[in-house]
């Protein structure tokens, strides 16, 4: 058996074999530093030509950069980095001898990087986002669970559009016609309620959006949340917890991640202790004019606006109750104000933008197709979406967080293209 | 704030509301029984008509099934069963009055059940699968961080096969050409096992496949699981591991719903203190044609076979190193015969068939070559992953496992439809 990298502060004093890749090496002609990383961490291994059989040193001249290889040694303290540990290489076998990397220290392209996708995963920054991406699937997963949520994985062939159908990907599907990619499994988790009480999905989802902005994907991941007899005050809860408790995991658990991206957490760390803000829209609206956007009622926020929100905000900031004229339709009319819906949108902190989508669910069967017709919709497609209301409906709400948006911002990534493993664009659908 | 009736335990003496659905009433007109489910569980409240207002006994009169419902009372034991709660009814107001409901208790065909999914899904047994399928998908996400693996979620879109061309779903993609849904991530997280080590993936993949078996599904949950430096022994350890904690995870959290299923769960217990079975291939072939199967050394096993196989056996049973001729082209040749390679499928007990298949891959990257253009697969395609065998290639295995599969052993479901929340099937595309 080896030992992985991240356990070795507890092996202090033993001889143990690691096995990995050659990340970096440095070397004096009498001495060697290899920088080795087997996925759970990073150590340095240390070879001192003299105490080493010659064909030894002789491989470890040889070991060019992402040479996988195994090393055996004693397990030191470093000398001057606390919580760091060396190995005192005996014994060093190349397991393969690397070809030259194309990937150098020097700037590449993103296009380069994108076409090598493949090996650009092996960077440090890229594994650190790597297992960001885990903890906050982790995170998310673990604290539905504590609220009593259970997941029910929504279809990803769908035979219609949940919002609209311009933005849809079509497949032929025997027979039976077209199906399109789910854009959201929300429909679906609503029927589920019925059965569980509280569930959520957690899959990819699609957008036949040609955007190419820092924040569009063609195939992302969501979470789509959904519980029965929860409103809309509670609904803004549970999500104010799911953020706190992912930016908390994530915190306990990739303080190493941090480091290797340079990212500094004090935001992160100020925010845990707070209430979330609230705006409702039309305040939200009028705060953004006073400070110089020239939005108007009716309008959805732009990236800029969303900027302009959370400028000076320690906390992410809830948008509440829009104009019922740009939300979906199934969004719950304010019993206070038939032109507003029970929604929200979550902004995040640090230029973060959209975290969250939620709203409560129109529950009354004769308000939701009036709704239905209003939007031109086929009455017949949401036939069963309407026989949730038809028998023992509920009031009930739910929300979708995109996971790449809070990757990019947990790990301050500056495109989300580096948040998930093998993205998906426009332009690209390679490696 | 209301309860969930998996709490009513710790509440026994207390008042509490509870909000759920009426899942069957039974009334002599002068006690009425409640049977409520909440989704956390189910639990009877007796309502007895002298001691409520006249309008709230009337209320309970009118609520027809599925009726959607706030209950208020006091806890107490159930006189008779042990660890089952009831509600003495103070209170009752009906949220929702159903209409009738159109799942019935006689039997329903297959076909009117699926076409009525959304509300299928409420009957106790429906229930009681979803649940256990969320902790199926817990137990693997678990077991697989207390190894070591990180979730590193492998795409949809691809630009090529994994395994042949003939079961693909193409879509068109921009200005790119075609995409093929994605029939497995394997490929992808062998990249991504240079950076972390140890990963997997778990999402849905697609096969078109024209079969309308009790096991195809044309969209099904797959996780793939992929281990740097880790050799076949070693990976037939991991899968047998998975099984177990699987298992032991369902026992310990799904009494409830192995009751609702009337599930016999001896058999699974029993699988826990012992280890696996293993047979070659071809001794597994020798066996076959003892017990009357006509199967020839180079086929694959019918599911006929996997049953004889496995019908005495009290554990799975991995049957290893098969014929290179009829497995995958990445699959490493077995160093001591080069007919065979370093795989194996796992069949399940109780007539589970196929749970996992894996096996260790080529990490040579001139036997891999020669397999690929063997295969008359694109060089061009794979180039990105012949990639991986020049820059640091290591000696690594992964497996598969269906989740629905998986499932269906543990809960015991007649077919896989009933194993995912929204099946699709060749004829089936709705709701």
């Amino acid at each position: 058996m080896h030992t992985f990298i991240k356990d070795l502060s507890n092996k202090v004093g033993e001889e143990v074999t690691i096995k990995g890749w050659l990340n970096n090496k440095r070397s004096s002609g009498k001495i060697a530093f290899l920088e080795i990383r087997d996925g759970s961490g990073f150590a340095q291994a240390v070879a001192v030509k003299d105490s080493l059989p010659a064909e030894v040193w002789q491989g470890i001249e040889k070991l060019t950069q992402e040479s996988s290889l195994e090393v055996t040694g004693k397990v030191t303290k470093h000398p001057k980095q606390e919580g760091v540990f060396e190995l005192q290489v005996c014994k060093c076998a190349g397991v393969q001898v690397a070809s030259e990397y194309p990937i150098s220290k020097k700037d590449h392209g993103p296009e380069f990087l994108m076409d090598n996708r493949h090996l650009w995963l092996r960077s440090k920054k890229q594994w650190a986002i790597l297992r960001i991406r885990d903890t906050v699937e982790t995170a998310i997963n673990e604290y539905l669970h504590s609220q009593n949520f259970i997941r029910t994985d929504s279809p990803i062939f769908t035979p219609n559009a949940c919002e609209g159908t311009t933005t849809l990907f079509p497949v032929p599907y025997f027979d039976l016609g077209t199906a399109y990619l789910s854009q959201s499994g929300q429909l679906y988790i609503e029927a589920a309620i019925a059965s569980v009480g509280r569930c959520y999905d957690f899959g990819p989802v699609f957008r036949a959006e040609k955007s190419t902005t820092k924040r569009h994907l063609t195939e992302f991941w969501m979470m789509d949340a959904e519980a029965a007899f929860v409103e809309h005050d509670e609904n803004l809860k549970i999500q104010e917890g799911l953020v706190k408790a992912i930016v908390k995991k994530c915190l306990e658990n990739c303080q190493q991640e941090f480091s290797a991206l340079e990212r500094d957490t004090v935001a992160l760390k100020k925010m845990l202790d707070k209430p979330f803000s609230h705006y409702f829209y039309d305040e939200a609206i009028k705060k953004l004019n006073k400070l110089g956007s020239d939005i108007k009622y009716g309008e959805d926020l732009g990236n800029d606006d969303e900027g302009l929100l959370t400028k000076d905000s320690d906390v992410p900031v809830f948008i509440e109750k829009w104009p019922k004229s740009i939300k979906s339709f199934y969004m719950k009319i304010d019993p206070e104000n038939s032109d507003r819906v029970l929604n929200d949108d979550l902004i995040g902190i640090e230029g973060a933008g959209e975290l969250i989508g939620g709203s409560q669910r129109e529950d009354d069967y004769n308000l939701l197709l009036e709704r239905i017709r209003h939007e031109g919709l086929s009455e017949k497609d949401y036939e069963w979406y309407l026989d949730l209301r038809k028998y023992g409906s509920v009031p009930h709400s739910g929300f979708g967080i995109g996971v790449e948006r809070v990757v990019r911002w947990i790990s301050g990534a500056e495109h989300i293209r580096e948040c998930i493993p093998f993205p998906r664009t426009i332009n690209r659908l390679r490696p």
